[in-house]
């Protein structure tokens, strides 16, 4: 199954739009390129929705967010709304200030998220409206609870939940795939997790009618990467060449690789 | 002739002002650097037309505008224009949007562009104002009609213009260079045209007195590190390797290495 | 010394706000990681003060400043300011325009800088208002002359002064380290400054107690790094790969090599 949603991405080569911070936009843009995809970036206002409307999917990770950017991604979220294409928010840092929690709220609140990506912390912040993470990073490690409260929020959302941690949950609300891919190594980088969510959207953007699974293996393809990647370092590699050797791995990842190196259960 | 006009670039060292998209800020700043040119960034309205006019060369590059940086290159552009230093616009994705086409108008019809480079779509757009580029790619591959219709505009605004594709066009309305370096890796990475941008803005603002072979100097530059870089490729490599041994076959390359590299031929 | 100070880096983690520039924002957050610190970026207005207040270091980067960057760097810096963390100023091509004159003013007589570290014509552009620099490139090569001048801005400023050359200074205004690590390669990269400024606020932040020691074993490191990197090319490498080498350096280094590797001597 894995392997026909990979297939599919190569074929289709989606158009996804971003609207996204400028610490990851490069690596953003290049792994889109290596799964297969295509990439745009548009955030002003006055052409977000414009430019949503060309294409395929939309991305709206809040990293460094702006007045500007925010309604430029409400303006999108819409536009992609009334285009009925998927979109994928990843709340960077939501707990760290009431401007990203207003945003990721009014986005939750005012349209349809096909995928909500984010650490504990995060999703933590989102469904339970905590406060307390501390930047961008983990605080919370969870096991049984994260599982729950994903459930939780995604059949409130009707959004497809990643919780990405040593383990990450993806969940409709109902089904769970419990994904054990990935390597400590991908947080000693950057951009770990904006590259994740945007492989999921062009892995969704492509399987618009299979969001559960297509997100499965898109969390399946970026974890298998970071195996990959940190088999390939050598004694005088550090995360500058991990992060190159994981988007290598991307671009030479095919469908059969994805489904034979795919590690997950489903409950 | 291409070996002189390499020769100059590194010789001295012309200073490149960019206003431009922040996908490919950082691979465009290292090649300015590669080539022997030096790179600054400044997009405020409040000093873009102060550091235009300590600078030799401005490229102007249209990939996620803002109102800010729209006016920003307003006043850059009349800054090279009063000092008499050479403009070289990427009007990238210019028929994804009204914003991108109505700055793109303004941008040429108020001020000499030196040298206009898009790929088939974008230098459509701008010459028969046509719309329906899909995004940042090329869907136009024109032959003839792309040569004939890339002499008429840069006729009518009297800048040399380059039609990258599989064959790259360069042409000032009279000669056309036609030239075949380059591989079909360049398109898997983000920033190829971008990067290209900056260097014929490096190559040009040496010599400013031979926009034309100049142009052409740098679009065989550029693919023939293109080609360098996919030689240097073993089985591991992906797209991000790649994006580092292009950068790095430029950093290495000389005008002897151009001279006998370069795949031409003038029409 | 230098070991301890590098073993606090990594034992403490400290989270570093930094407000910057977009040209090099991926590498500095990459090498803050490589150093055992955590990055986060925030630069709007209306959450920078908050961000920082979680923060345990700041970092201003005065490259490609807008109006709502420089508001948001006041805001941040009166917050490092009330919480007592460390700011660390980097005076990107002060004396390129008005508008970053303009900045660097408001923020050194507003607030109080740990740090601020410029090539030696920034460094003179603060220090006597003087213009002239050419972009973001030194002019400037001074021996005695920047010792003297960066002893008496540190004074005036009570700052730690760091100015970058061949020989790199760092001075509290009485004693001064004369660093001789680092080179010429590191020149060829865009960045080299603004990823040392990164690691001297990640140095400074976890060991706030010692600036001026943290500060030259910063600097230490990042010429270490350099020459680490510089080894490790091959004849086809270049820029780009040089620089995924200079991070991939600090990645790999410990309080031990670089007590081993630093070159400084004490006046």
């Amino acid at each position: 199954m894995f392997k026909e949603i990979f297939d599919n991405v190569r074929e289709k080569k989606p158009l996804i739009h971003s609207i996204t911070n400028y610490v990851t936009i490069n690596d953003c843009a290049n792994i889109v390129l290596a799964c297969g995809a295509s990439p745009i970036m548009a955030e002003s206002p006055d052409e977000s929705a414009q430019i949503t409307s060309l294409c395929d999917g939309l991305n709206l990770n809040m990293g460094m967010p702006t007045a500007q950017k925010t309604e430029a991604m409400l303006l999108s979220a819409r536009a992609a709304s009334r285009k009925n294409i998927p979109t994928v928010l990843d709340p960077v840092g939501v707990g760290a200030s009431s401007m990203r929690k207003n945003t990721a709220k009014l986005l939750i609140d005012g349209f349809d998220m096909a995928v909500i990506k984010g650490n504990s912390s995060e999703i933590k912040t989102l469904a339970l409206g905590i406060n307390g993470n501390r930047g961008v990073d983990a605080d919370f490690d969870g096991g049984e609870d994260v599982t729950a409260l994903a459930k939780s929020f995604a059949k409130r959302t009707k959004s497809v939940v990643v919780v990405t941690g040593a383990a990450d949950t993806v969940t409709d609300g109902e089904r769970v795939y419990l994904i054990r891919n990935g390597c400590e190594m991908m947080s000693r980088i950057t951009g770990s997790g904006c590259m994740l969510s945007r492989l999921i959207c062009a892995f969704v953007s492509a399987n618009p009618d299979n969001v559960l699974v297509s997100t499965a293996a898109a969390v399946c393809a970026m974890g298998l990467a970071g195996e990959t990647a940190f088999e390939r370092m050598n004694d005088k590699d550090g995360n500058a060449s991990f992060r190159n050797y994981l988007i290598d791995a991307v671009f030479n990842m095919d469908g059969d690789t994805l489904e034979k190196g795919a590690k997950y259960e489903i409950k």
